[in-house]
């Protein structure tokens, strides 16, 4: 297991403050887990407070030892009840009546009443998009734990051959693929931040399954195995002959990565084959288009007006009506950061931003395309995935 | 997969109305994929509109034909934007001006302001304990799931002796654990309703790893494999001759079972067998103590006392200070369900609520204990496992 070095959180911290300062706030509390993560090195039942000039203070309900040994904070204490709070910062030498930040886009209605009542001449504003400006800019660091969780989940598509078979369920074949990342170290729940979304490790889908649709905001659907969890992997027998669809998060240090590689057992027919080419090369023109500074939204609208001249409108990322209008997404604590490859988010992707980009095509034969991870570069998207991008058959 | 009958998702919708007319409310927007599910048999983007009187309305953003197919609801339609839900109630005869419930324990802040900036005249009330209520008795039919659930753990638990060798990581034994019940149908995300608590499957704990605290709220921890998820299977090695902890939810067609079994490849010290014993003694006691109607501390408050005469002050549901101060929890769609057995909290046991027991002890060498899932059933608690209560020796 890695510690975060010292270096590197404080670093985020002082990012933090300097964009608390520009908001004219006097400092923010932090609740939610994967921000906690970022900004002290490990997840506890506690409450972050850090404020615009001064030492960050973390106040630790449940896990205090795990805390001591795992953050660099400086100031970490104990906390037996919220409405302590304000007596702790006090003694730290913070008075809290102000401008305060917090997480509006996560801490449910309920939770800021109760803070409200314990805060109570202070004004709470929404700093959430501060942090994911900053979280969307990896440090070299990150970007080695990416690089990590990204070859695990390549190790795991080289296993596919060894135990896909005929016959086999889509959800036998996504245990034992999801079981060979967990033992390489995937960590846990896939942390979204949107409000409702969940996404359990990825997304098998074989022959028509890939046409099948879901709420989920994804080119790909699949019927699930539960009305319940309605996504990815359902009951549906593997054929021959069909395309075997493999899309899955990989989730290392905390880390995701995100890849879909495409698999098959016998032949796929002339027309998938050359979707699967057509998705590769769309891939390498946005690539090779991609420099830093560009807006999040171009490589979208560059990737559409490839696939409609390619004949793909009815295809390109999902089936007619279910198209969702995104190339990719920002990858890291969470597997919805910034930036996001879609219309209207005109945010520039510079140096040290990651994200997956996903050309997809779904026909009611199945779905097909390809999906790497990358880290922007001064010299433009550099590829995080060793392996290829080609089909891999299996006999 | 299962479509839920007609006739249940209307019992459960009559139920709400009623608790909506005695909470004096107009009808309640519902929005948590949990509650969704639960009242419409569907899980899309999606937002529910159920009026005090008159039928329900489901509104479709991603996922419509699914909702047509998967929900007995009468009035499914599709929705572009959340603003238009005002002009869609409107046409079916409802004007949303007065008191509306929301789901304000889950709801976050900044999606609870949008709602209020679309329902000018609206105020929001907090209806999640009136839906916590009604979740917290199952049907016949939830119980049938439930019980579905449990054989699917249950099985994989005979499973462990097939798969389980020395040295190999507890990671690598959790992974072909979850394997098991993932083919089994193992749903996806296990579903937690208080905010920032996230649950991953399962805990495998071997010798002191479960002796290793964690911020969960549970009586054992463990080191997790990355300290972004500091919690269950780490990468310790299995060794002889130690307890081998194996707590795991197994989530099926939505509902989620909740069971501890523990295993050994070699021999347990005299001290963790009589402890073993004795956590079984006191799930047997509580089980016979307990009656349709009893407050939900009781079996708490019983068992500690228990533990406590046992000699077991220091280690009743956890070590020393990081002891929890409960004995289960209610299980259903969601892992932190009522009843909750744990001191304050008094709502009666009746018929027909399900909960899991986990009276566990936890020393320095290891945790150890025994969980089963429960319903509440004239009689008594029903134990709902077919496995037996013994420690698995593995050569």
């Amino acid at each position: 297991m890695k510690y975060t070095p010292k270096s590197e959180i404080y670093t985020r911290i002082d990012c933090f403050k300097k964009k608390l300062t520009e908001a004219d706030m006097d400092g923010s509390i932090i609740l939610l887990n994967s921000d906690i993560f970022y900004f002290t090195g490990t997840v506890q039942n506690s409450f972050l407070y850090i404020p615009t000039i001064g030492e960050p203070v973390l106040m630790v309900k449940r896990g205090l030892q795990r805390a001591l040994e795992e953050s660099p904070l400086k100031n970490i204490v104990s906390i037996k009840n919220i409405k302590q709070i304000p007596e702790i910062l006090h003694e730290f030498g913070y008075t809290v009546t102000n401008k305060i930040g917090m997480e509006l886009d996560v801490v449910p209605f309920n939770t800021y009443k109760t803070y409200k009542k314990i805060f109570l001449q202070t004004e709470f504003y929404d700093i959430s998009n501060l942090i994911k400006e900053i979280r969307a800019v990896k440090s070299p660091y990150e970007i080695e734990l990416l690089h990590n969780a990204i070859h695990v989940i390549d190790e795991a598509f080289l296993s596919v051959p060894s135990f896909l078979k005929e016959g086999m369920s889509e959800v036998e074949l996504a245990s034992l693929f999801e079981a060979e990342m967990r033992k390489g170290g995937y960590s846990g729940s896939c942390r979204m931040r949107a409000f409702n979304q969940e996404f359990f490790y990825g997304n098998v889908c074989t022959g028509e399954s890939g046409f099948y649709p879901s709420f989920f905001d994804g080119p790909v659907g699949g019927a699930g195995v539960s009305l319940s969890h309605p996504q990815g992997a359902g009951w549906k027998k593997i054929k021959r002959d069909e395309v075997i669809y493999i899309d899955y998060t990989c989730i290392v240090e905390g880390y995701s990565g995100d890849q879909t590689r495409i698999f098959c057992m016998g032949e796929l027919t002339p027309k998938m084959v050359k979707a699967f080419e057509d998705a590769v090369l769309i891939q390498s023109e946005i690539v090779k288009a991609m420099k830093p500074g560009i807006s999040a939204e171009e490589p979208y609208f560059m990737a559409l007006k490839l696939a409609e001249k390619m004949g793909y409108k009815d295809n390109f990322m999902g089936y007619k009506e279910n198209q969702v209008k995104f190339l990719g997404h920002g990858i890291g604590l969470e597997l919805d950061e910034w930036p996001v490859l879609t219309k209207g988010f005109k945010m520039p992707i510079v140096s040290g931003m990651t994200f997956a980009m996903e050309p997809k095509f779904v026909f009611p034969e199945g779905a097909i395309g390809i999906e790497n991870s990358f880290v922007m570069t001064e010299n433009g998207p550099q590829r995080m995935s060793t392996n290829s991008d080609v089909i891999t058959y299996v006999k």
